[in-house]
C-alpha cells in the first residue's frame, strides 16, 4: 500500500491539482435530501480534479447514527487512488488517542486525520505510529478565534521570541521521524503561511479557507507549495459543493472546482516562471 | 430544565459524592464482551456514588457504528438526575463547532462536554450557547505530552509572563458570561490545579487522572473544591471500571468507587477542619 504522502502526490500528477474538495453536507444548504446521493454526485462531478477529498465529520455526526452512515456510504464513493483526508481534529491522552486512531484509520479507513496539537506528542504519537497515514497538525486555523491563542508570543532560549503556532510547526518538523505529518494552516493568513512554509519545508499543508471564508486562493498556491510544487492541499468546501442549489447542483460545482484548480494551476505557474 | 452546573450540584449533594465514573470500556479489559451490558452494569453498581459520569466518545468510535449503538444504550442507563459529562475534546470553527454542538447536545443529549482551546472562543461559543449545558474547556491535561505546549511561557503585558495553560484558565474565566464553562486539569498537577482555581473561583473543575494515571486524589480535593466544597469533578475510570476481570467485575466496581468516594470525603472534610 503507498504511503498518504505518495498517494497525494500521485493524485496531484494525475489529476494535475491542488484542489481538495471538502464535503461537508449541510441539510440546510444541499440541493437534494439524501447525503449519501449528494456526497456521491458531487465526487462523481469532482473526482478528475482533485487531490484529496476531506469529509469534516462534524456534519456527519450532527446528523446521529444515519449521517455515519452516510459518511460509511461517501467513503466507498470516492476513487481508490484519491486520498481521503477525515477532517476529525481529534486529540486526546495517549490510549484515548489510540482507539481515535484506530476509529480513523482501521474502522472508517481515512488515509489522514486533523489533529489538536495542544495536549503535546503523546497525543499525536498513536495516529502517526501508522506509518501509511497522514496526520496533520492544527498551526494556524482559518477561524477569527485563532488569534486568542495561536498568535501568542512564546518565551524562547536566550530571549527570542515566537508566537505559537510556529511553535507548533518547529516541534512538528522534530517529530516527523516517519514523514508522515503535516500541518493545517489557514490560507486567510499567507504571509503565515510562507513563514510556516519556510519552517517545515517538505511537510505537506493542508490550508482551508479559500472561498467562503475568504482566503487568498493565489497566495495559498504560492506560499503552501514546496520545492516541487507539491504539498499544498487547498481545500474548498462550501463554494463547490453550494455553487448552485438546483438539480444541476453537480454541473454547477463540478464547474466551480474547475475553475478553483484553474485559478491554482495559473497562480503555480507564475509562481515558477 | 435545571442547568448542567445546577444538576452537578445537586448530584454531588444527593450522593454526597464528588467521584465521576468514566464510562471507557475497552474490550481488552472488560469482564464481559458486551458494552451496553458491560456499562450498564457499571451503572447500576455506582449510579448512588457518583455526581457524574463521563463517557470518552474515542472508545465507542473505535468499535464503529455497534460502538456508537452502544453508547445510545449506555447513555440510557443512566438515571435521569445524574448528569452525563461526554469527554468529546471537540475544536472546529464555528459552523463546524456548531454541527458538533448539535451531534453532542441534541443528538447524544450529553449534558456537558469537553473541547479543546486551540482554535480560540469562536470554536468553543457554539457549545456555550446553549446555556444549560456545560462546556469544560482543556486546559492542564494529565499526560506527560501536556508539558510540550501547555506550559510554555507566554510573554504578558508589561513583561509579565505566565504559562499557556493560565492563560487558557484567565481567559476562560472572561468568556464565561452564561455562567457555563468549565475547565479540565489533570490531578497529576496539584500546584497547577490550585492555581487553575485561584484563577477560575468558581467554575467547575473536570479533573481527570486520579488512579491508573497516578494522580492525588487528596490534592485534587483539597485544590480542585470551590469555596463551598463543590464544583471539582473528580474522574476515575480504570480503577473503578476494571477493578476485577472476573464475573464479581461490578461488585468490585462499587468497592473501588466506595473507596474513592470516601478518601473524596475525608480529604474535604481535612480541608474544611
Amino acid at each position: 500500500m503507498p504511503s498518504f504522502v505518495q498517494k497525494l502526490a500521485d493524485a496531484r500528477r494525475k489529476n494535475d491539482s491542488l484542489l481538495c474538495v471538502g464535503l461537508d453536507p449541510d441539510p440546510a444548504l444541499m440541493a437534494i435530501r439524501d447525503v449519501s446521493d449528494f456526497n456521491r454526485a458531487i465526487i462523481d462531478a469532482t473526482r478528475d480534479l482533485v487531490c484529496a477529498f476531506k469529509p469534516n465529520i462534524a456534519f456527519y455526526e450532527a446528523m446521529g447514527i444515519p449521517g455515519l452512515l452516510a459518511l460509511e456510504n461517501t467513503l466507498k464513493a470516492v476513487p481508490s487512488h484519491i486520498p481521503v483526508i477525515g477532517d476529525v481534529k481529534r486529540g486526546d491522552i495517549g490510549n484515548t488517542a489510540t482507539a481515535y486512531a484506530r476509529a480513523m484509520f482501521e474502522t472508517w479507513g481515512f488515509d489522514a486525520v486533523t489533529v489538536h496539537p495542544y495536549m503535546g506528542w503523546d497525543s499525536i504519537e498513536p495516529f502517526a505510529r501508522a506509518k501509511d497515514k497522514g496526520v496533520f497538525v492544527l498551526c494556524r486555523t482559518s477561524n477569527t478565534g485563532q488569534s486568542d491563542f495561536q498568535g501568542l508570543m512564546i518565551q524562547g532560549e536566550g530571549g527570542a521570541s515566537r508566537p505559537l503556532f510556529e511553535e507548533v510547526a518547529r516541534r512538528v518538523a522534530e517529530w516527523d521521524k516517519n514523514a508522515n505529518l503535516g500541518l493545517v494552516v489557514g490560507a486567510t493568513h499567507p504571509d503565515e503561511l510562507r513563514r510556516v512554509r519556510e519552517i517545515c519545508p517538505i511537510q505537506p499543508l493542508l490550508i482551508p479557507g479559500v472561498g467562503a471564508q475568504g482566503g487568498d486562493l493565489v497566495q495559498s498556491v504560492r506560499h503552501g507549495v514546496d520545492k516541487t510544487g507539491g504539498n499544498a492541499i487547498i481545500n474548498s468546501s462550501r463554494q463547490v459543493l453550494y455553487a448552485s442549489n438546483g438539480k444541476d447542483f453537480a454541473e454547477a460545482a463540478r464547474r466551480a472546482a474547475i475553475q478553483a484548480r484553474d485559478q491554482m494551476r495559473e497562480a503555480l505557474a507564475s509562481r515558477l516562471a
